[in-house]
């Protein structure tokens, strides 16, 4: 059996176009967003979040697909095109390109529909995340635990920087990121919809394994070497931390992140 | 009052000496390694492991010890060097330099050693730690945790890369890396010593909340994709997991170390 999709053609006006998605005013401009390799295809595939707008395979990948059609189940309307692994190679962040570049629409959500979700799933705020990386890890975990709305503020890192998506390892497609939200509408949300206001802090909180239950909570965390503002900490019903044996300054953010949404998931009886 | 450290000029020749030190040929042949940064230096002089063996700033960071030489407290053995902020780009490997480069000694860890620390003491094995990143975040959270000690396999990245460093966040001063340890060693250790050998899969294991505790353990922790060894995972005394929601693939694997070191250190009852 050989594979019906059609391979068009890469003109390098084209190819130029969709390298500029890895600036961030090129994506904000077009609402579009980069990812690479199979994981982030399957997983684009199977969410209903962000869109497959294009796909881009070089020639080696397009040879697999002809070969086994099954390796790309893809809907007709989706446009696969074929480019040289130089093309690729300049399209790719990655130092192995896959040979597979999916542009997906970027999907906004709106914050209204945070109080919406189950009252047990806990919200989560990254006020000021700086580092791609950590962003990327903190979605990557809060998928693996269920937690699937992260709201970030104003100041964060562009959840759809190519470098937030990979460490994100597929994950940004199933999970509801709101982005440029305020401090002020998370005190605002929390008043209105009674959510329980969590600051997560390097030391002086409460240790986390002691932190009483409560039922709706939004989880705040910082910047990585400032902290939350003082504003959100002040204002937190709850500061916690993680208990450490005190020669070590700080876990690195996205450690502490994916701990303190541990211990949630186990205290909220998850498993 | 003005700083009596003197500071010697930097040859050309000994600039490229250290920059060769990024180099993992040339940091087994020297048995030296670099780090950077004024945490780093306060970090190498607070432990005893891994002395420093000399020091290089820049004009900026020169005169601002010159103005305050409190900054810098510092034995007069150990030579200060001072060079252009050209130079100290091209001997560092941040993007915004810190001004200050300090090579220390490799201090070589013993096995045999090991059997020596408290019996509650977890120890921590990296079979094959592939991502400098994640070895680095590894250390960081082991001395967070207060878990001193880590073995880690012969195929697992070097310890001393600058990648490792950077991420290790000034801990790897603190922490005893016991480097190039087979896994038949750690067999052979548990069996003599008695740990017990816990395995960290990323699935199908004992759920990490519900692990039994025992007396002496080593934690082992496999390589970013491909997991354990399976001689080493068969060879277990017991499987644990991270309980998920099931629709990721997995956790980043410095994430799920740092989790598992939570649990143990709550449940050790060191908090």
């Amino acid at each position: 059996m050989r594979s019906n999709i059609s391979f068009l053609p890469l003109s390098r006006q084209h190819c130029k176009w969709i390298r500029k998605l890895h600036q961030k005013k090129y994506r904000r401009k077009e609402k579009l967003f980069i990812a690479e390799g199979l994981n982030s295809f399957h997983a684009a595939v199977k969410t209903p979040h962000h869109t497959i707008s294009e796909i881009i395979v070089d020639h080696d990948f397009a040879d697999k697909v002809r070969d086994n059609p099954s390796l790309f189940p893809l809907s007709p309307e989706i446009p696969v095109y074929e480019c040289s692994r130089d093309e690729m190679e300049s399209l790719s962040s990655e130092e192995t390109p896959q040979g597979i570049v999916i542009v997906c629409h970027q999907k906004e959500f709106l914050v209204n529909e945070t109080t919406t979700g189950k009252m047990s799933d806990p919200l989560i705020y990254c006020e000021e995340t700086s580092d791609p990386g950590n962003l990327g890890i903190i979605i990557r975990s809060s998928a693996w635990f269920g937690f699937n709305r992260i709201l970030i503020g104003p100041f964060c890192v562009d959840p759809f920087n190519t470098k937030v998506i990979r460490s994100s390892a597929g994950t940004i497609f199933g999970v509801e990121v709101y982005q440029s939200i305020h401090r002020d509408v998370i005190i605002e949300l929390a008043d209105r919809a009674g959510y329980t206001l969590i600051a997560a802090v390097p030391a002086g909180g409460i240790p986390l394994h002691q932190c009483e239950k409560s039922e709706k909570n939004i989880i705040m965390f910082g910047h990585e070497s400032k902290g939350l503002s003082r504003h959100l900490a002040e204002r937190a019903d709850r500061r916690i931390s993680i208990p450490g044996c005190g020669t070590v300054e700080s876990l690195n953010l996205s450690v502490a992140a994916s701990i303190i949404l541990y211990e949630f998931a186990v205290q909220l009886g998850r498993f």
